[in-house]
């Protein structure tokens, strides 16, 4: 197990446009967990711009405190490409003109008819140490050197900034070059979603794991709007052994949690109450009011959802509740539109007008305004209505409008796929 | 300007979910181009796990070569969360209990009915030389502090990786906070939003702008999925002068552009067509298939929507279409779901059944599934009825489901906004 940790790497992403804000570092992650996957251990993630002698100074850092530096971006064929030059300083290297690499840039012009510059030429030029790999979607070439490393034989990669050409490149040639780096262990991970309880609940429920963890099982919980997702991570010298013990990890987990489990990984709650909904071949409608069509934008965002799901009434105004989904006028006055009442009839209304099996309803007050010392900003109630009975809720939510809305439209599916889960 | 080049900022974000690529650093862009638009220059952005020797190590290489640290991450309140305890050490801290954010946490979970853990209670604990500000969105509070540095006169944040969190820390706490660190002339900027065009597009329209540019007037294109967003940026020696010098661009910028521009700043296209409406004393509802509800959805997220908002009827089955917007089930056979003829009878419809004056209506294959040769996934006609006549708009979107609707949602509703803006 002592190499599984010293299997170390360090992404380095270059370029202004990234620590200005006006891109999001989405190759850091995708790198991240590629590497992550194959159990290498991504230690740190830094964002420079294009300065040589930054570039310099994050891959000496890399290499002293690891045995992989990833650098992307930065090796166009503009002045303020800057990464090649400043990586062939630190090695002491000439720039040496490739002629595949030249080659290939030249094919690709001519291909397109147009005419190559100078600056295009130079993207043959890399640094003499460096291995060139051809890029077949664009014109800078990956450059990949081995290097000794106070860890052990490392690896130094400069890809392009372009994300599908970087991906390429990591797939096509970083990739298999870690694998020859010398065996360094396994990584599983499984990531369950919750919904239902919040973070230290979710805690207190998986009290005991303790025992299950240690240096090489962790366990992270990471809450976001929809519920806590519980991420377990597992390092073993095998991938079958690191496998095993996820699993064993894992269902450990999903028996304390039950119901609350709502899938993994990249699964939604609108997936997971789709996959009910066909199990048990019902079809959906749903009323809205407060979350104004969220829960019907949800739930048609799940490819082939047509098959269940028949359609939604947004009754924003309470004259929609009484035209079209039928809520009496007398409950509208006497229990108000948010209420336990409107609730349950504004499902059955929806249920019986676009003649699904079962309907969700919302109403409520998301705020700022609207509010009273009664029915503050928050008070949402929704309503249930399954094919023999209908249910109601209360939520109490918070003073944000648009997170109200998230948060409704996420618990008000949720309730009813616990509902569904139980037997309903 | 000297100090300007002076006031240099790192970005530490912390947190497993970040290195192993489960959550993309979409925080490190948001503060990034936050502190950009104030003048900071951002140096580096770095992500490192729930470690406390890399966190106090990172800290330290951030007060060395700049006078701003942000740090996110890591305060909540289950075992892998670190942060502050590195930080307490970084400085020789001790940890002090505040009761205001105690107070605040108690009254948090009261009002929900929810129990309060002793790990919630230690969200209260401090490092002794920072100040905490108390978190009204949820529960670990914002820790500041001023700190001396090679540089200058600093500060260290420490705020939450929520998101919403996160931001509301900054522009509450944080970026006041730096406003103090000491004059470092002026940035006047403004964003202008456009929809309708391409990039290369609006380029083209604002040919001739450069003569208005420079080292101290720049102009950025931010293309998204709603639109293209133009921010112009002017750094001066006072505040009085950069702010004029950016009216003066972005006067120009809207003399070109004209009604494809539809707001500033955080403005969105739901809120621009709601003033519109508002401004004729007109009434909207909305018939949806293809977006399956994200029309509606958007247009109640704005405050006050229900003084224009009667509401929306999401079709997503056939009979739908027929049963409550009264589509002809012969032009349903004839033309198609996806057709001219059908677009224009459910906003049709959809006017009339809710008595609006107003109408959309978006009808489409959004894919994956669904594609014929002659209406390929990403065909979508949209249909826009004003009180006196109905229109209809194809659009071709592409491939992606989730995008498709979010385009054809941004899309029906800026076609709206420009015919009423027009004069209908």
């Amino acid at each position: 197990m002592e190499e599984a940790i010293d299997m170390t790497a360090t992404i380095v992403t270059i370029g202004d446009e990234l620590l200005i804000g006006q891109i999001v570092n989405t190759n850091a992650s995708w790198i991240g967990e590629q590497l992550t996957l194959r159990g290498v251990d991504v230690i740190r993630t830094v964002t420079v711009g294009d300065s040589p002698s930054m570039i310099k100074d994050e891959l000496g850092r890399a290499l002293e405190n690891g045995r992989i530096a990833i650098l992307t971006g930065g090796l166009g064929p503009t002045h303020d490409d800057v990464t090649k030059h400043a990586v062939a300083e630190f090695f002491g290297d000439r720039l040496t003109r490739r002629q595949d690499v030249l080659d290939a840039v030249e094919a690709r012009f001519a291909s397109r008819g147009i005419r190559v510059l100078d600056v295009n030429r130079d993207q043959a030029l890399a640094p003499e140490s460096f291995k060139a790999v051809v890029n077949r979607a664009g014109t800078a070439p990956a450059l990949l050197r081995r290097t000794k490393t106070p860890k052990g034989e490392g690896l130094v990669a400069l890809l392009p900034g372009v994300p599908h050409e970087m991906k390429h490149f990591m797939e096509e040639a970083v990739l298999p070059e870690i694998e020859t780096l010398g065996e360094h262990g396994a990584i599983a991970h499984r990531t369950l979603l919750t919904a239902g309880l919040g973070e230290s609940l979710v805690h207190e429920r998986l009290a005991g794991i303790d025992e299950l963890l240690g240096d090489d099982v962790s366990l992270a919980y990471l809450p976001n709007i929809h519920g806590v997702r519980v991420r377990a991570t597992v390092r073993a010298a095998t991938a079958e052994e690191a496998e095993r013990r996820r699993d064993e990890v894992t269902v450990w987990i999903r028996e304390r949690l039950g119901v609350l489990v709502y899938g993994e990984g990249s699964d939604t709650l609108e997936g997971a109450l789709g996959r009910m909904l066909r199990e048990r071949n019902y079809t959906i409608a749903v009323a809205e009011s407060c979350t104004g069509g969220l829960v019907a934008h949800r739930i048609t965002n799940v490819a082939g959802a047509s098959d269940y799901m028949v359609g939604g009434i947004v009754s924003y105004g309470n004259s929609v509740k009484s035209s079209l989904l039928g809520v009496d006028a007398t409950v509208l006055a006497e229990h108000g539109a948010v209420s336990e009442q409107v609730a349950r009839c504004m499902a059955e209304g929806v249920r019986s007008a676009l003649g699904s099996d079962t309907a969700l309803s919302t109403t409520g007050i998301m705020g700022p305004g609207g509010g009273t010392p009664d029915k503050p900003v928050g008070t949402v109630w929704v309503g249930l209505a399954l094919p023999d009975r209908t249910e109601a809720r209360l939520l109490r939510l918070g003073t944000s409008r648009l997170r109200n809305k998230e948060r409704a439209a996420a618990q008000t599916m949720n309730e009813l796929r616990i509902l569904l889960g139980e037997g309903a």
